[in-house]
């Protein structure tokens, strides 16, 4: 089931329309994008170590190797899981190059980890000793096989990205899958875990290591879930997808997070198993929780209560849950989906996702961040604690850690191995997905080398060059993906000797196909201006108001505590009959704030407005800069006047 | 502190602006609220009697006496107090008339109870016994002190119905208020109860038996809380009210029911101690509360996480959750306020919170009820099952019994003691708060005796005629409120004999003085028609839409799953330029329901909705009656054309 040449990416499929590039074949070389990845680099991955090891984390694997837990156990039922993450995200940076001290942090963790597994490959700092409740038993909230989906990522990349590493973290992980198969495998515990993550583990450590077991083992958990072997509770079997079979649902429901990893298991069983019907089941779930359950940032889940998607068209900006790692779940399920079937809407989803929600959760710092993504904030909240743990949505500003801190990892790992996700080969070509300075050297499925180098500074302005180098001597097929918000795009292909040639389309693709040479410039340019954006009528919360997007970024308006000139955003309104304009980055809307008595009862017969507003311009920041210079109210949905 | 005359009623202040009137002084006849009152006494009081039997808590009050605890405990930490909310609610049955199979069940109960409680006067079934948590050390989720308000309630509500009464129930209470004291007065647990609730039952305890100490020990608490004395938590100490003194709060906040309960017993305890700057702090959170955290249909609290209050203007009309209990206990604030006060505010607001709320709550069958007031349901979810307790918020029926049962007793004890917040008297008259055909039989301060009848269809209509029976040779005063609602009202006096006489006023009451004889007749009217009502603009979620009202009911838009006829209300708009019409007990409105297109992503530039919606009327229904035929949509505000 492997393919002959396997790219260090997170996912490679046995099959499907498109072959992913790893991280050797495709670097980010500039603009949006490498920013972050260096900081990501520099500080993020630094920041998250450090405050795992003072929360207690990694020390807890150090107890269990001792043998005196439960005592001193530090951190949630799942605490093992992050220490995991960061392992991926170190992985998959460590891939890009060497640093010495990440990759010495890195082993220390690793051999750590290694020392408390158990003699069966059992893996777990929080259950089976005696004082801690018995493997196993609370499949529901217990977390142990999504712990372990974690470890199996973690050891997935590093295989990917450093094959030969002997640091033994493979190793550990193929000694706990081997378990979960024993345990978990037919004719043994009949469930699912309460937290969807293992399945996509499973898949990606049989691909990696050719053991069909695991792909086996990966389905099985598919196939038992949404058959109740989980118990009812508060919020219903829906919370945890255990309420309907994956193949029978019709949107993503209950836990965002979960709702995603699952979907994205589910997706590389499908694959792996030539499963058309379940794949088919996945498409329609993922086109109406699009259509229906998600914010214009991307962000899903409108429910802080479970954490949960709310009803269709229950998307409330002001109670926006939009839990950063959802929106990690929700560009690995789509990533999947795209390389399986070569459709650009899932990656439209991904761009949205990526400049909308994980960009607006990690602050330009990289040292602090949101758990979740509000769309509008009125109370500014408190300046979180720089030395404690934060609680969630409680602040305008990021905090440097959270009770619960899956969100952080999750960022890094998505940002280290962001190259991944940016283009494509098959047999014909080279797709380009995402858009960012980047040199991409490859070759087709037929083994023809391509390299080229991608030029742009988008999202600022929507002009890309990509500049050919070495290339075949057969003609192969350059394929642009038009936006979704941009409609059209154009393509103009120079070659170093013949005519121009210029292509139009309006979507969702734009491909060439040529004999290409060194030194031709294939131009992409897609329109890059501001717009009003409106909601469908259907979502209640919205209605009447316009956002505005430029190109791929969603903005916001933003008003500064202490600043008395600050707009009110509490009775902004937007003259959406004048367009919106560029200015130095921001873009500006004529805007008018609405007069209002005070009432004593704020629901009147006729209306409950006065006419004697004030009406200026406002200017409006990207949404992803939100919260960065201090406490502030803020809104993305701007009512109309 | 006792007054000479001691009425039967759930709140006898020592001092204030108004008297309230005991259930032997006013009876309701006939009209919206007879019809409610006569099915709580011949259905719901058995109902609850016989769901707690079921559910095994009053049980675990037999399991208590025989010493077998914890073994066998059923229902939550705080389900005693519901059981003695059923107490309080049959009390007041009882004090009404009598009822022979009510009175024995209340006996019996008593009887219970009362062999469950520890020689050192100690009660609760949860606590203190070989293999469960000590006494008073979970103070933040315990509900130890909450209960025991409860049981002080009920014993308040037995003992000012029938004073001579010998089930022993005031003897209970007073054993346990001594215990309270002791443990928690001057020198014991400097800490308060995670649910307020222990400071009304308190103060009343302390008013009925004329005992100092009660009303110190309430004091005490009050003054305890927002000092950090309870750990903080997931949703900070707000959520319990221990964030801020009591004082120096600027409006409530955090869970809706607790908030309202510490308002109420602070109301009490600013009272009886004279502290006017406690009860102008009340009054401003008050205030503040009504004019942005309220619902128009008088619910309070829109968050399901905590069932707290939001932010200012965090009114989301598909997640309100304006649980049941809060309303009950808005009603119980605001009532101390209006008898200190004699503010009609505050009986607008008690108006809004029975119409709206506590009618809409319990089905018309008196069986069946709504723990939480959503003001706009697209999923109609399931049917619940009759044979078991069913989640919170699931349906769009009203379900028998749930989990967390707090809400059914509450809706009890208030129509048990309905009668009690229509009227009350000063030294000059008689103030009419609430409109219901009604007699009411009573003295002035200075002992001079009154006896009114009120005939009324209200509030179908709004003519309130009031037959003056046998009265005082010396002039008094009729006061009538004029609701908020109508702006404007009249009153004509026809004397048995001379010249009628008119009055109008714009509110907020209309009074009139006269020698009052047998036979004279005093007229109020007030408009009851339907009219738009629209939202106060900050009120982001519902900008843009009307509601309509129709006297103090609110109207909403129902639809029935499976009627092929069914209005869509997803895209329904109204047209407000053509006013609302009274048709057969239902209001119509002009309405259009919008096409619209279905996409795959639905925020779009230019507009999403297409011309071609179809055009109509639509019958709004009271929203108390709304889910009593079947599974349905349901929404208060309409998006307008």
């Amino acid at each position: 089931m492997l393919t002959t040449h396997v790219p260090a990416a997170p996912v490679v499929p046995g099959t499907g329309r498109l072959r992913p590039l790893g991280l050797g074949e495709v670097r980010i070389t500039g603009g949006f994008w490498a920013e972050r990845q260096r900081t990501n680099a520099t500080v993020t991955l630094r920041h998250i170590a450090h405050w795992q090891t003072r929360e207690g984390w990694i020390g807890n694997f150090d107890l269990a190797a001792a043998g005196t837990l439960p005592r001193g156990r530090r951190g949630r039922e799942f605490s093992d899981s992050e220490v995991y993450k960061f392992l991926e995200a170190a992985a998959w940076q460590l891939g890009t190059g060497p640093d010495e001290e990440l990759e010495a942090t890195f082993r220390d963790f690793v051999a750590r980890i290694a020392a408390a597994q158990e003699p069966d490959g059992y893996l777990n700092t929080n259950f089976g000793r005696p004082g801690q409740v018995a493997r196993w038993t609370d499949l529901a909230w217990g977390h142990e096989l999504y712990c372990l989906g974690h470890l199996f990522q973690a050891a997935v990349a590093r295989g990917r990205t450093d094959p030969d590493a002997d640091d033994g973290l493979l190793g550990v992980a193929v000694r706990a899958a081997d378990l979960v198969c024993e345990v978990f495998g037919e004719g043994g515990i009949e469930s699912v875990c309460g937290h969807a993550e293992v399945e996509v583990g499973l898949a990606e450590l049989g691909r990696l290591t050719g053991n069909a077991r695991y792909l086996d083992q990966a389905r099985l958990f598919i196939d038992r879930r949404g058959h109740g072997t989980l118990p009812d509770q508060e919020w219903g079997r829906a919370y945890y997808q255990d309420d309907v079979p994956i193949r029978d649902a019709e949107v993503l429901r209950g836990h965002a997070v979960r709702a995603n990893y699952l979907a994205a298991g589910a997706t590389d069983v499908a694959v792996e198993f030539g499963d058309t019907a379940l794949l088919d089941a996945l498409r329609r779930q993922w086109d109406r929780t699009i259509a229906r359950r998600t914010y214009i940032t991307g962000g899903q889940g409108s429910r802080h209560q479970d954490e949960g998607f709310g009803d269709d068209w229950e998307l409330p900006p002001d109670r926006a849950y939009a839990e950063t790692c959802a929106s990690v779940a929700s560009t690995m399920f789509s990533w999947r989906l795209l390389l399986a079937t070569a459709e650009p809407a899932y990656a439209d989803h991904i761009e949205r996702s990526l400049y909308n929600v994980v960009a607006a959760a990690i602050a330009d710092t990289g040292d602090a961040w949101f758990y979740t993504n509000t769309l509008h904030r009125r109370d500014p909240g408190t300046a979180p604690d720089p030395d404690a743990a934060s609680p969630r949505a409680f602040s305008s500003l990021r905090a440097p850690w959270f009770d619960v801190s899956c969100c952080l990892p999750n960022i890094a790992r998505t940002l280290a191995s962001l190259p991944g996700v940016l283009a494509t080969v098959d047999a014909d070509g080279l797709q380009l997905h995402q858009y960012a300075s980047a040199s991409i050297s490859t070759r087709l499925e037929d083994g023809t080398a391509i390299e080229v180098d991608v030029a742009t500074d988008y999202p600022r302005s929507g002009v890309v060059r990509v500049g050919v180098g070495s290339t075949a001597e057969r003609p192969w097929t350059m394929t642009f993906r038009v936006p979704e918000w941009a409609g059209a795009g154009t393509l103009t292909y120079r070659p170093a000797s013949g005519p121009e040639r210029t292509v139009a389309s309006d979507g969702p693709t734009i491909a060439l196909t040529a004999l290409f040479a060194a030194g031709d410039v294939v131009e992409f340019v897609v329109p890059v201006v501001p717009v009003f954006v409106r909601p469908d009528l259907r979502i209640d919360a919205v209605r009447g108001c316009v956002a505005v997007q430029r190109g791929p970024v969603v903005y916001c308006a933003e008003s500064q505590v202490g600043d008395s000139d600050a707009p009110d955003l509490a009775v902004l309104e937007v003259d959406a009959g004048v367009p919106p304009q560029d200015v130095d980055g921001r873009v500006r809307v004529s805007a008018r704030w609405s007069g209002h008595a005070e009432r004593a009862w704020p629901y009147v017969a006729g209306s409950p407005d006065s006419p004697d507003g004030e009406s200026g311009t406002l200017d409006l920041i990207p949404y992803h800069d939100w919260g960065q210079s201090g406490l502030c109210s803020m809104r993305v949905w701007l009512p109309l006047t």
